[in-house]
Order: structure tokens, then C-alpha cells, then sequence
């Protein structure tokens, strides 16, 4: 739990950001900059395709067998992320999302999620609305400054180098979830 | 704006820069090693790829939405530019173009800009003649020695990590057109 | 060997490691993380492409001539390893194992292999049960912590990044069998 | 040439190596970890595509147009390098070579090129025998330890980070044919 320490300045609000840990049931990711480095690959026939890390595969296969609630919020269009998100057990994967906060409130009436309860992550000005309607406000150690500045847990990984595991790695060993589970591929 | 006085050594320099990005209302992008970070992915049958970036994406878009003229001048050939650039809204991308210098004067004359007006960012050989002929001369941290030497706002962001994002967000913040936009994904 | 030196305390831990690679006549890796750096190209029809590195190429394929045995044991299942490795004289791989400690004891058995001869490379929470059967448990710089702390041998070498050379070339240069092979080719 | 001064020692060698730069008219370039960084993308269908360099690009084009030879010798096949090369001019390609000593001195022969006229630039053990029949022996800054102690000149630059202009530029400037070319797009 060290990077905790670090991230947060004094005790009291260690401690908060801990309770909060806690309680998290819900994860809500980005995709571009949260899940890859915010790198597109442009080529020529092809929709544009993305680099996602196996090391976050192996934390999102992992909270779905927990029970844990997931779910993928992005402004973008693209198959192949359904593709890779269904391989690991994502079933709620959500295109063309412009407004998120809206969004987020849409899903929290829909599957009777509190605020308290949800996690989000994203590391751009489109992600800054829906930080004022969840628990715990995340985003990558390279998110933009207004977003870095808005969040209240800031991951010392990057975008695509495993600021989706550190997050869950964090909420499933608070909770007493994480651990080696040898019916799990990293990377299916 | 504390990048800007780090790229520049005194205060009266420091004045006539912001005076200069003021000004700017439009931009022209170099594409490899601006738009990307210098790489060609070169595969058997296709055209070569190219890595671009969403946070780039985010401020190209909010750019155009806010009126800016933006003009896409390479000297490659690559359909997947076109195409990545037109989600994103901007029309204007003329391709191998070797005499940039020749061609910005070209657009200044056919869509009646002023030199004041333009912010110019390259980062090889082939950019720098166009240099003489804008106010802003901008290039991404990476650039090669001759086009730093060159250049009159030097980026912290290399090439494909946020250079592109870094102008517009500098030029936009001194306009006051700078800020979240939700009907803007980042990622279309 | 300067590095064997950096990785192991003392002195008698020094001789103890030492003591393992001279003994190491199998090599065992995973794939994601270890041959790549956890990277997933996700594109629209493919299935899944991988980065790997032509460095690692050139040591397994004097790995192979040199009469070691190499086995790849990965979660995954990608038509492309496959292709890579036969490219590279690696005949033996094995795709969709999710429980790789029992598989490596199977391997053992099915060709006669004994622990003191084998070194197994891996970076996730997957491949920390192997740990258990073999005597070199290697893994990448970069691996996840509790790896890092299973491992008896840490690469300074991320995953991707020539840590299969290192061990490779650290196995091979104890027992004399490292060099300039005039026949191979890095990169076939 | 400040980077000169920092790879040798003596002010000797120094002069010594300028004075071989300033011979040089031949150039000959491995692929894998030279024009890349060694990665290569194993897709599923594809032959292996690799990354390659904007920025080499425009100085593999500048020395053909100034009358430099080029030569690309590689242990491997892959048809996206030949199309690569020839669009920049460059038409000495040489795939599958094992014995890349043997084949330099072939080229010599045929092409009646001196020894003291010959850079050539390797990275790993494959590259290492064919440094004895040549003037410069060059490599780049990452490139396998025995490379780095065979070379005369180690580049500050990596594979595929711009190594491969930074010796064509270091020649070129030593004999006045360094410069921008405004018929040159960088990126063909």
C-alpha cells in the first residue's frame, strides 16, 4: 500500500481514501489513455487499431470471477476492443459515449449502483464531468493536467503500462480478493 | 503557461511569444514525427501505418469546433491519414508536398492568412524553409538539431505524445477558448 | 557476470546461482510479458498481434543448436507465436495452458527432465506456481511484484527486451556454449 | 561533432575517426535493430511487419541523391523492407545473408569499393565478423555488449531512433553534403 502513501498528502485523508478502496464494487474504465497508451495505430483498410497490455487482462479476468461490476466507457468505435474485452469476460462495453457523466448516472439507476460503491478511471477532459458523481476519481500517471488535477487517486502506472491492474489490484487486496488464480489466463 | 518561460530565456522574449500566440488562429502540422512519434510500421501488402495519438485527437477537435483553421501538409502519400484526420474534423490535408515553404505561402494567399496568424510545427529538414514564413515556428522536443535551432517555440511534448495537443491547448488557453467540451470524444 | 552480482545479496548466494546456471539444459517461457512487453495489438479482424524482439531471436536459435531444450508454455492462444517460434528451430510450444505448474510437471515426465535443469521464465501471478518445480525461476525486470519476490533470478532486462537473451546468454556463457554463429541469422 | 569527442578517448582517435568519416562514400546497414528497434510485430496472416524510422528516411534519401552507395544486408526476408528501400531510392537489398563478412568483401569486389571508403552498421553477433573488413564500424547505442566493444563508432542514437542518420549525417557534414533538400520529402 505504499503508493498510497505517496499519492495522498497527509493521514487523515489516507485513511478516507482507504475506506473508500473498500467499498468499491464497480469499475468503470476509458478506453484510449486508460486501457492503451493513447497511441492509435492508423492504417489503411482498417478501423484503427490499439495496444492494450496483458497485465491488465489478467486483473479484469480476475474481478469479473470476484463478482466485481465492469464496465467500458468510451467515446471511440471499435470492434476489436468488444473483441478483447469479451475474451477476458467484459460483458458492458458502451461506444460512442460523448457525455460520461450523464452516462454514469444512467447506469448507476439502471443497475442500482451507488455512488460510493463505483470506481471510474480516465485520463482526459472528457472523463473530468463524470469524476463529480463517483467514489473514488482515478486516472493514469500520464493523464492531462486537468484531469491529474480533478482526480483523487492518481496511479503511479501510465495509460496501457497497468493503471487498470493497480486500481484493481488495490480495491480486490482491500477487500481480500486478490490472488493467484491458476484457472485464469493473462492474456486469452 | 510556466512551459513557456522555461523555452525561453528572458522576459521580454517571453512577452512578444505570448503576444504571438494570441494571434494565432491558424495551424499547420507536419504529420510524421508531429502527428506521430517518427514511426512507419511497414507490413508485407499494406500501405505503411502510423501510430497517432487521442489526446492530440481531443484538441484537433475542439479546435476546429471553435473555428481555427487547421492544414495538414506532409510530404507522404498515406490514405489512413485522411481518413484519421476527417474523423477528427479537419478537412484541409494536402500530401507530398516537398516545397512546404512555397505551399504554406500557396494556402496563405488562396484562404487570405495572415502571417501573424499562423502557428507552424515540424520537426525535420523539409519544415524548415516554412519557418521564415509564419510567426509561430514550433517543433516537438525531438525534433532534429537544425529545426530546434530553427524554431521559436519548442515544445516539451515530443512528436506523437502530445505535441500536437500542446500548441492548440497553449494558443486556445490565451484565446480563452480552452475547456471540456462534451460532445467531443476524444477518440472518434 | 557483473549483473548476477547486483541480483543476489551475498556471496554464497552468488556461488549458489552460479552452481544453478551451469546446470540449466532447459529453458521454459511464458510468452505475454516475457518474449513481448504485455502489448496486445488489437485489430478489427485479426486475431491478436504481438511485438517481439529480433535480440531474443538470435539466442534461442543458438539456444536450439547448441542441443537445449526449449519449450514456450503460454495461456494464450496465438497462431502467430507459433509460426515465430518453429521459424526459430523452437519446435515445442504450448498454447491455452492455465495451469502451468502442473503442465510443467507433465513436460518433466514426458521427456525425462529433472529440476535441477530447468529454468522457467515468467512475469504474471500465473506463472508463480511453476516457481515451485524448477530451479531457476527467472523473470523479466518489469514482471508484477509478487513475481518479482517468488523469483530467484531477476533480469535487468524487461519483458520483450532481451530478458530471454539474458538468461539465455548467461546459461550458455557458463557452460561455453555462447558465441558468433556465422550460420545464424537474428532475425529469420 | 561534439558527439565524437564524447565516444573516444584520446584526442588521437578523435582525429583518426574524423579522418575516416571524411572517406567514407559506401554505407551498409543491417535491418533488425539498426533501421528498427528490434521489435517485430507477428501478426497472424501477415509476414512480420517492423517499425521503421522518418527520420533515417530523409538521410538514406539525401546520400543516394548525393551520390553515396547504400547497401541493406539482412539475415532476413521480409518483402516490406525491399518496397520500403526502393521508395527512398535505396536499391542494394540483400535478404537471407548468414555470412555478412563474406558478402561485404563480395560487394567490394564487385562493386570495386575500398575498405577505408566503408561504414558499416550492425547491432548484434551476426553483424560482428563483417567489423574487420571494414573502415567504420558502427553501431547503435543499444546494441549487444561484444557489438559495442567490437565498434569504432557507438551512436549516441538506438535502432530505429535515429542511428542510421546520425552516421549518414556525420559523413555527409564532414564532407559539405549536408543540408536541407527541398526536394526531398522525409517520409516518402
Amino acid at each position: 500500500m505504499s503508493h498510497l502513501t505517496n499519492t495522498f498528502a497527509g493521514q487523515k485523508q489516507f485513511m478516507n481514501i482507504l475506506d473508500k478502496f473498500q467499498k468499491i464494487n464497480t469499475f468503470m474504465f476509458d478506453v484510449d489513455g486508460v486501457m492503451t497508451d493513447g497511441g492509435i495505430l492508423v492504417m489503411r483498410n482498417e478501423d484503427m487499431a490499439r495496444i492494450m497490455n496483458t497485465k491488465d487482462g489478467y486483473a479484469l479476468q480476475l474481478a469479473v470471477k470476484k463478482g466485481y461490476k465492469i464496465f467500458i466507457i468510451t467515446g471511440s468505435s471499435f470492434s476489436g476492443v468488444q473483441r478483447r474485452m469479451n475474451n477476458l469476460g467484459v460483458k458492458h462495453v458502451y461506444f460512442e459515449v460523448k457525455d460520461k457523466k450523464s452516462y454514469v448516472i444512467k447506469l448507476m439507476q439502471e443497475y442500482d449502483i451507488r455512488k460510493e460503491n463505483i470506481l471510474f478511471m480516465g485520463d482526459d477532459l472528457s472523463d473530468l464531468p463524470a469524476f463529480d458523481v463517483v467514489s473514488i476519481a482515478a486516472c493514469p500517471a500520464d493523464a492531462v493536467s486537468e484531469v491529474i488535477s480533478g482526480a483523487n487517486y492518481i496511479s503511479n502506472k501510465e495509460g496501457g503500462r497497468g493503471c487498470v491492474r493497480d486500481v484493481i489490484e488495490k480495491v480486490l487486496k482491500c477487500r481480500g480478493d486478490w490472488g493467484v488464480d491458476e484457472t485464469i489466463a493473462s492474456t486469452i
